[in-house]
Parts: structure tokens; C-alpha cells; sequence
């Protein structure tokens, strides 16, 4: 795919979660530039149905198009496994989501098959990594039994900060502990969030592939783009531009969390530009620089 | 106040936490109509800004305004705390909020003076607990040390059904241990969500007041608007309309957990209808009876 190098690549959450996802397409693309949506007015879609995610999904993507940019990321898994096929039916451009790269990853990484996920309830019940694991392992006649548990209660344990709490360590136990009798050896962390809770989930799992969908994303984005960089990352804060519908509590304190260094306060857009004409937005605004 | 028994009272809420507002609505006046709105697609509310709080809360009331309610409870602690101004302003009919009510009764119950309050992140940020505390004990001439603590992972335990979990337990104790120091004898429950938690908050703080708003604004509305009913409530369900934002995950075990008896499943606006023209949804509707 010929890309062009101004164009920068778009990036979508519902909440500040996806930075751990940015921060992965930082290092691997550190010359590119970026646009991040995070829709902390409605975060978060975890709990919300079919209808009303692909609704805010498409209102995101549409504000991202208005920054001509050349590839979307839907950094949230709730709405990749949910709004993916309606976002791409919709967008002119290519859009990946966090789904497909992770269960690839999964089955590569699997020696025995045995693969757990953990995610939102709406991710879980939508089955959509059950499905892309299934399908990916059938085309290459692996064989793949997948678990699959919902852990609602781990991302307000991360807002809260509480990932070293006592009580954090009896929430992962009760979660992760029928993934030790069924002898996974891969577990797809299926929400942005959860990547800062590693070392938390390798307590109770040792030595298991932690497959880390920011990661696997970024990878997958990298070759489709056809990006080879040698540049580091040291000046890639200039180059990225944050925009949430709410003001964040502690915003840089997420950010230097999940990213490693601060960057500059989001801009704040609201619901009403998102429900309006959300892809008009980047050409009316004068704060914007693409 | 004059009030026309045919009008209903609009009930709103972030979500479905303020069912165990209107059950003390029902109990208290079981003639009455009610419609309840719960913004379940844009649930919590308790960690965004004022600016959002608003904007989201005058849209909800506009949406009940349209059923030509009498008055309107902001059954929200959130709203209540950082929207109830606003909502006076713009609104014809009374809205009573939460807050003034339960402080009236922290005040009128505590012998020492020391009162706590517990609630999301918003509401005690807002410090509003705290200002209507102390403004009514002035006005009285009572002393008054409150100490008010944020406890954002009470909602998620409630909504996770996890009220019986040692994780809950220990997440109590957590935020709830500095109330014994401070020999509180009465605690406002500053969210719908609390009175779930009674029991496990009572396991740590014996022999305390707890006042529940969903009560104390009760009593406040059937004093204003004059209301004395000698019927019991056992009819009630016919005569409540629930609207809510977005479908909602077993709605019917919450709604019998909340109000002690199930309701028929609430009928599901969107957002749009919200940011648009809210306050033309009922005249539009033909599944509306009001």
C-alpha cells in the first residue's frame, strides 16, 4: 500500500486505554504522526450493547476522517469486536482493529492450543476472539480450545490504581483461577487496560505468552503500511495530537503511565460535535494542525 | 403546591442505580405515575466533568419535561452534586436533587456532629455534601465535622454482584477505615448504588446512622407537593414508564434487586434523541401512553 507520509494515522478509544496502544505504534512507526479520539464523555463502552457501540464508533471514525487520515486503529476492544465490520464498511480507508492481530498471535504462540482471553463482558460475550482465533486455527489446521472469562471489575481496579491492593490480587484470582485447570499457555489480554496489570495476572499464571493486543496491532499496522523506520522515539510527542469529549482526572499521570513520557492536555471536543458533523470538525477548527 | 394526580413525576438517573430511589418514591406516595429515565448509554457519570454533567442532565430533563411531569427528582448523586443549579434554572416545575434532603437528615440524626459521606469520585470532588452540610448547621446552630471519602469500585462490586466478596470486604475497609477514627455516628450513602452495600459498610461501621437519599428525597417530594396516600403499592407497576439509553444486561434482576418486584422492560431511546430535540420524543412517540 503507497502511503503518504503526511497523512497521519488515526487512533481510537473510548476512554485513555488506547494509549497503550499508541505507545506501540509509536515505537514501531516512530516517524509517522498521530491523531488520538478518546470518548471519555461515554467511556465506558464495555458494559453498552451492539447498537449503541457501533453508533459512537461511527461518529469516532468520522471525526478521525476529518483529519485525512490514512489508516485507523481502533485501539478499543469492545468496539473492535463489536463495530469493526460496520467501521469498515463505512471508512474509505483501511481500519484494523485489536481482534484479528491478537488471535494470530495466539494461535502462532500456542504450542498446546490451550488459549485463554480476558475482556470486557460486551468483548467476551460477543465471541468475536473465540471466532477469529477459531477460524485462523482451522486455515492452518491447528488445533485451538479457547476460554474465555470477563473481568469487569479489572479496569476501575487500574483507574483506581489499585493494581498492587490486596484486594486487586483476590479479584485476578477469582477471575483467571479456571484458566489454571484448563492449562492455557497463551492469554490474550483483551482490553487496552489490562496490559498494566502483567505482573498482577503472571502472579497467579506463570510462565504463559501474555499476548498484548497493542503490540500485535502495531505489528500487523506496520506491514500493511509498509513503514520501515530507524528513527527512535524521542521527538514523538510533537507529532501527536489528543482529543477526549470530557476532560480526564490526571490525565498526563495515565499518559506517562502508559506511554513513558507526558504529553501535552487533550483537546476537548464534546458529544454534540460527535452527534452533528463529526468529520467537519478538523477542517472548522482552528487549534488543529493537519 | 397544587398538583394534578394525572401528571407523573419524572425520575432520572445516570442508570439503573436510581430504581432504589424511586422504590422509596413508590412507597411513599403509591398513587402517583412516574417516569423514569435511566442515560444508560452514557453511564457512569461519576468520573466526568461538570461541563459534561450538565449538558447530559438538561437533555434528560427536557426528555421527561416532554411527559408533562409535575416535578422532577435527580435521583443521580453525580447530577445531583454538579447539575441541580442548572436544572432549577432551566426547568418550569420543581426539581429536588439529593444532596439537600439527605443533609437535612445527617444533620437532624447525628448527636456528635460527626458525619461521613462516601461517593463517587464527582460527588465529593464537588464538595456539595459538604456545603449543605455545614450551611444547615449553621442555620440551626449545630457543630458539624464532615469527612468525606471517594469510593469509585463500590459501583462496579454492586453492578459485578460481588456485595458478599472478600474483595469487597477488604475494598470497604479500604475506603472506610478512616471513618472509625474520625467516630462518625451518621453516613450519607451519596450514591444509588450504597444501600446494595449496607450490610458489608455495617459489618465495618456498627452502630452508624446510615441515611439513604433514595429516602430522604422521598419524604421531601411528598411534603412538597402535599401528597398523602392511604393505598399500599402492591399496583404500582402499572403506572411506571422506564426509558433508558441503551439495552441493558439483565435489567429485570437488578430492576427486582432495586424495587422488589419486576417491572416490564424499559423502552430504549438513543442518544440522538437526547442531543436533538429530547422534549419532542413523547409527543412523537406512539408507544408512549402520557
Amino acid at each position: 500500500m503507497k502511503t503518504d507520509a503526511n497523512q497521519p494515522i488515526g487512533v481510537f478509544d473510548s476512554g485513555v486505554g488506547g494509549l497503550t496502544v499508541l505507545k506501540h505504534l509509536i515505537q514501531e512507526m516512530p516517524d509517522e504522526q498521530f491523531v488520538y479520539l478518546g470518548d471519555t464523555a461515554r467511556v465506558p463502552y464495555g458494559n453498552k450493547s451492539k447498537q449503541t457501540i457501533e453508533h459512537y464508533t461511527i461518529q469516532c471514525i468520522d471525526f478521525l476522517l476529518g483529519f485525512n487520515v490514512k489508516a485507523i486503529v481502533i485501539a478499543c476492544n469492545t468496539a473492535s469486536a463489536l463495530a469493526l465490520e460496520i467501521a469498515q464498511k463505512h471508512s474509505p480507508i483501511p481500519i484494523i482493529g485489536m481482534i484479528e492481530p491478537a488471535a494470530h498471535y495466539a494461535i502462532e504462540s500456542s504450542l498446546s492450543g490451550n488459549i485463554g482471553i480476558i475482556g470486557t463482558r460486551a468483548t467476551i460475550h460477543s465471541q468475536a476472539y473465540e471466532k477469529a482465533i477459531q477460524t485462523y486455527a482451522d486455515t492452518i489446521h491447528k488445533e485451538a480450545h479457547i476460554t474465555s472469562i470477563a473481568c469487569p471489575l479489572f479496569v476501575p481496579i487500574v483507574e483506581e490504581d489499585w493494581v498492587n491492593h490486596p484486594a486487586a490480587l483476590l479479584i485476578a484470582k477469582e477471575y483467571l483461577s479456571p484458566l489454571i485447570s484448563k492449562k492455557i499457555d497463551t492469554l490474550v489480554l483483551g482490553c487496552t487496560h489490562y496490559p498494566l496489570l502483567k505482573e498482577l495476572i503472571t502472579n497467579i499464571l506463570p510462565d504463559i505468552t501474555l499476548i498484548d493486543c497493542g503490540y500485535t496491532a502495531s505489528k500487523i499496522m506496520t506491514k500493511m503500511l509498509g513503514i520501515h523506520s530507524n528513527q527512535d522515539s524521542s521527538s514523538i510527542s510533537k507529532r501527536i495530537q489528543l482529543f477526549t469529549t470530557d476532560t480526564v482526572h490526571s490525565f498526563n499521570v495515565i499518559a506517562e503511565r502508559c506511554l513513558g513520557f507526558t504529553l501535552q492536555d487533550p483537546i476537548n471536543i464534546t458529544t454534540e460535535v460527535l452527534e452533528h458533523h463529526p468529520s467537519e470538525y478538523a477542517k472548522q477548527s482552528a487549534s488543529v494542525k493537519y
